[in-house]
């Protein structure tokens, strides 16, 4: 019954054609200390020429256009939107007061384009992101638009995964629906970074995809979808995008808790009998990258013959797999191995490999000793 | 029959008192990137608020006097020698125009005293050596000084082993000599850097000392050991300290091997079934300290709860045993153990503990690549 009330908000159409929304309001605490809480990773151009959040703007720009570009990011980093961001209408970088995680991040967005537009498709997708092949990604988000205005769906965008990472959340999907130039299949559950010996059955089973954390969905189904799981992120947020917003939002989001898209709305919708509205994942394959941390570097950067990812002058004596960030210095590593060495901004990181999940420590070990001017 | 000739040399009596001879020519490569060819360690306050060269003057001064103070050093050092010793003699800042090992060292200081006082004792010492008990040390090269007068022995500061150091040189004694208020020992034979176990045996065994490096003989008893281990070092040397003696050293020089005194002399000596002069070894017991690496700065600078030797602003997490030298950064440590960060003039070190002797390998390396700018 509830599922039935919650659908029946959703308008059959989205007369407003499709918005791409990037959120952009990370603090990128694991990369520290090249990330700084002035400069978080989205506007380092970590990647390449470009920052990571033109990258997303640029992949996503073709077919969505600047006018249909909306950047939600913190009140303290709307300057650098702007800046970076030249083309995009400035009013289309919704400021959040505080970061609160994506949910209510991609829940603004929705309330934006429903203050404006009554419906559209969203194309959602996060700012740190790296994708090798643009051309694939549009194609996936084409299809993925169809299908959000088709069946009222939430579409996630799944990659097969093609290595046992540990570091990536995981949908488990369920039987493939039928048409479509992109396999679709139902959304069963999701499962959050796994070890290894579980992510290579992951990989050998193909019933699992990697959750890019990008999702296609019309306005009006996302916040039916709201209604539904986080009613209070929803009711906090009502109209919120009118003419008063700017106090009131600050308010409401000082109430708000931090929680993403996924813990709030797609886990809990994968667990109802009768999920409304329903998730569906798209399953694509091509070169996609969570820049999460350090240790993504290497699929990035590449690798020399020992397996070292590089960004400096380096001179390396039996040095192995080490990530080593230190542009215009000279680095020397002897005899070391797994590990990841930072110099940026008057502080130097060195990490186990296997630690780079945990950089976020240091930010905070750096808050508890008022060590701030580093964050 | 060599021998008594070699002793014939000798005279009786020292008749120029008591000189101390720092040596600091060294290049320091194994404490790269702090020590550089334009400022090697010695120049540097490592220890405490003094360089190494300074602590070492300071030692000795209550003992020798500014007047009988020499240093030896290569020539692009000279003027750093002069202005971190002010009050001693520029003159007595004897300027070798190339580094060539501690035989050629001691050898020009031994020419420079014969030319001027005819003989003296000379206590030699390295400049990068560091002492906790200063007082001591001067008692021991009190005794070692009237052994020396007495016996026209080479005389060998040996220090009673507390730990099975492997990176240290030691000298195995044999019977102890009669007389005198410090211990003195024959010596039998030299034991270069030994593996963990041996050193543990020579912990347990109390026949072994560590070689300090430190020594006290008359410039005459040199003079002639060198004549017998060295000939052409000393036929070299002859006179050289006349007044014509830059163009002339600059030509010796080029011509001379990079030879250590224990490589050059003692060993030779302790091969030989009558070594004329003889070599004593007193046995002392104090606090000494060769800084040869960054692993000794555990013992030079205490360390935290985890084993950590720092001079940087530190945030450690899981980290042990590491050694980290930046002052004025901030340095974060995640998961790491046993490892050297080194951050200084540009250049950053991240090495194996264990691989602390090998740091000269990256200067190496820097030069075959003409990064000289970093050395």
């Amino acid at each position: 019954m509830r599922g039935r009330r919650a659908g029946g908000e959703v308008q059959r159409r989205a007369p407003g054609g499709t918005y791409g929304v990037i959120m952009a309001g990370g603090e990128s605490t694991r990369f520290w200390p090249l990330g700084r809480r002035r400069v978080p990773k989205q506007f380092l151009a970590i990647a390449g020429r470009h920052s990571l959040l033109q990258d997303t703007a640029r992949r996503l720009v073709p077919y969505v256009t600047w006018r249909r570009l909306l950047v939600v990011t913190r009140a303290d980093h709307a300057a650098a939107v702007r800046r970076q961001l030249p083309h995009m209408p400035p009013e289309q970088v919704l400021v959040e007061p505080v970061g609160r995680n994506t949910a209510a991040c991609a829940a603004l967005a929705a309330e934006w384009i429903a203050a404006r537009r009554g419906d559209a498709i969203m194309i959602v997708v996060p700012a740190d992101h790296v994708v090798k092949n643009a051309g694939q990604l549009r194609r996936a988000l084409a299809s993925g638009a169809r299908l959000a205005e088709r069946t009222a769906s939430l579409v996630l965008l799944g990659v097969r995964p093609t290595r046992p990472e540990t570091g990536y959340g995981y949908i488990e999907v369920g039987k493939r629906l039928p048409g479509g130039a992109t396999p679709a299949f139902a959304v069963r559950r999701f499962h959050e970074k796994p070890s290894t010996a579980v992510a290579r059955r992951y990989v050998a089973g193909h019933r699992h995809l990697w959750n890019t954390g990008m999702f296609v969905w019309r306005a009006s189904v996302f916040r039916a979808a709201l209604q539904r799981c986080m009613p209070e992120l929803r009711a906090a947020l009502d109209g919120v995008c009118a003419s008063d917003a700017p106090r009131r939002l600050r308010r409401v989001y000082r109430g708000l808790s931090p929680i993403s898209v996924d813990v709030g709305v797609l886990q809990p919708l994968s667990r109802m009998r009768r999920p409304v509205p329903q998730m569906v994942a798209l399953a694509v394959s091509f070169d996609w990258l969570d820049v999460g941390s350090w240790a993504a570097m290497p699929d990035l950067w590449g690798c020399d013959g020992a397996g070292n990812a590089v960004r400096a002058k380096l001179v390396s004596l039996d040095a192995r797999d080490c990530v080593v960030y230190a542009p215009q210095q000279l680095v020397a590593l002897l005899g070391v191995k797994d590990l990841i060495v930072v110099n940026s901004g008057g502080a130097l990181l060195v990490c186990a490999r296997s630690r780079a999940q945990d950089v976020r420590a240091v930010t905070q070990a750096l808050k508890r000793r008022s060590w701030s001017g580093y964050l």
